[in-house]
């Protein structure tokens, strides 16, 4: 970032460095996986850290992109080889302020099956579709042998696509894409999409599931929205008194 | 509190401050899920942190409420939407001195299946009923698209009959709320009925279960009760001794 | 203990604290269980705590037992429920120097189903009995409606009887209970068999499982029985360096 | 080693140092297991640890031997047992910079199980053959009552045979043997091939699994293989900070 950082973009970069640490306390990224908000004052960027593992961000590696994943400031360190994830989704997105990319561990799963989709099982999950979240295939866009990453702006958009209007895709192979209006929302159903997983993966083997029905999805995702920061405050205090914040 | 709390009414604040932490530590809760007790001296009153993270709650949270949810000091901080829960099961239950309300993980996918219910496995257990535990459907008192929650004295007294006269009643969806005759018999069962539903879910993939019979239900449940003691030490010092509670 | 503990006495009681923390942070026992080993000069007496969460247990608080489960010093702490187990056993087995009971969550399972036998997966549980570990079923003996618990010498005779010369009986609805020749040996078989229980039951969902064969058993156990201070030194370090020893 | 270790040779034993407290930090070795990496200088040499747990292990336990397992300094302290396993793939496969070997407990059902191979399951496991890990069967080697460990050359060269040309080699009833070109490749390997274990599993339950192809394999191999020291950075401050280091 330059020094002429506004007071609103030096928050936004400080918050963004929590929501990275909170994201490897929480078990959603280990050394890989990211997390951008999109500029507060310029709605034609991004702010992203540059290529590292997300525990270890500090505010001076958090980066600014345009929308097409061009660093503002030239010569700068390298940014994530699947930074046009962030820039497409914003582009195509108006309501996206906030963007998680991660291979969390339950999700995973859900992204290599056919036939079993990743569902709102419990209230706290109740932003995920009741039709189920889309995975995309990467195949129908960089062909059979690529290497599954969203690695240029032609694929990212089309991971756009496959996201729609909705808060989450899963990417066959590779891992899933959750969105937010907010930070802490994009964050939160971050969290919540890994355990709503392991919850839906744990029923299925008991027997037939009751999943949220559509009007259900509605009514809980409206109160649970109200109710990001008892999460968020909490997350924050794990991750700082956490051994890796030694 | 007011400043004019009894010496019984500070030492039942003070543990539920630990049941909070306890209830974190032992992962029965996250950040979501309440735990109250019974006023020592006013059986018509309870009590019950403000809404937040249970693991961060002090003394200074502790509100005193009426059963029908209302804090008996006006224009305080908001209390949880779901303190229903509490004060219409201690309506219903004379007996009940505490509750614990959770999302515990092993628990949720219980909740959502028809045809498997959940069952004492093991003398810890013992307490469930050996009939297994009733699921609370809200569809049946809120319509097809509430957003699951326990938000009215309405909500809150229908599942109290659902729980009945057992120690825990699952919410479809959503989780569980167990009942003791004192806080720390609520939170051992909160816990233990965490345990149990791990280890039935496994013990189910096995082959065919024996669980404990109806007498034998009785007979473990007669000498666990006196053995809370133990385990709610250890997991005090547990909670003490933890990263959040640097 | 009396003052007058002989210095084998007094080394067996550090070890035996050493062994009830590294069994709790190695997940085998929770508030519950318990660890002894047979007084290294009397072997028709044993060492076990009084009645607390192992984790917590320091050297004061072990006492000395005769095979009846009668405590040496009379009108002292309270002993465990289950002391019978610990005194049976070795007035059984005279091989027997140290015995280990639990509720580790993943031998439970295996305890209550039939059809499915714990059995030695993989070399480190090698000292499992081809034939499978036998499961003592207290209906047997204590009828239909008793607590599940070893509380009498005569239960304690049926359950060592069940055991007969293997390292390992799982106890149905309850848990499970190891030996050893030496206390090192019984903690290792204990944190073991919890390990191969949960490999088995991982195993058994990808397809049918080659165990190993009754020669491949007394190969690794021969093998593997040079090994224990490896793991003794590592948890013995895990467990002083943890937050339940600060 | 002698007091004229080289520069390199002690860089390579401080790194050494550290992938043995990674390893055991994320989970792939507990008291068991080693890794070793091929000599700097003399490529018919290579550096283990003498016989000890890997989270325990310092500079001053790093020994040098021979491709036959023999130690290079006589009369020191005692090699692994399995110290055959390294030697005989250095010898074998001049591409191989370092080995480690483990019981990971994801991996060691896929080793015990016929009809279901350990497969790249997503792009972070792509090194992992389309065609399935190989498993070493010992009985068609050592006979039918073994101690399934890999004690003398004869067994460590049919075991890297087994290994062929490949990444890792899964070991019946025992654990697996993963390898690199470096060092920090073969741990990012073993660290990935328990993770990916452990999502073919979860995923295998949920229905039919998509698993990467073989040009995918090629692709993401390619790629991953410029991000490892994300992860070991990552990792090496985790170990750092973790009890086990106090």
């Amino acid at each position: 970032m330059s020094n002429a950082a506004s007071e609103a973009a030096s928050s936004a970069i400080r918050e963004l460095v929590d929501a990275n640490h909170i994201l490897f306390d929480q078990g959603v990224v280990d050394g890989f996986g990211h997390v951008s908000v999109r500029h507060p004052e310029r709605s034609d960027r991004f702010l992203l850290s540059r290529s590292m593992a997300p525990a270890l961000v500090t505010e001076a590696d958090i980066l600014e992109f345009d929308l097409d994943g061009n660093a503002v400031v030239p010569n700068g360190p390298a940014g994530y080889l699947e930074r046009f994830i962030h820039g497409e989704i914003y582009r195509k997105r108006g309501d996206v302020m906030a963007v998680v990319h991660s291979h969390s561990p339950s999700v995973v799963p859900f992204s290599v099956v056919t036939g079993t989709k990743l569902r709102p099982i419990c209230h706290m999950c109740g932003f995920l579709s009741g039709k189920g979240a889309p995975i995309f295939e990467i195949r129908d866009f960089a062909g059979p042998g690529s290497d599954l990453l969203i690695t240029s702006g032609k694929l990212g958009a089309a991971l756009a696509d496959s996201l729609g209007e909705g808060p989450a895709v899963l990417m066959r192979g590779h891992g899933s894409t959750v969105v937010g209006t907010t930070l802490r929302q994009a964050v939160f159903r971050a969290v919540y999409t890994e355990i709503g997983a392991r919850l839906q993966m744990e029923a299925m083997r008991l027997g037939p599931v009751t999943y949220l029905s559509e009007e259900e999805t509605i009514g809980t995702t409206k109160t649970i929205s109200t109710q990001y920061d008892r999460s968020w405050f909490l997350w924050l205090k794990a991750a700082r008194n956490s051994a890796m914040s030694r």
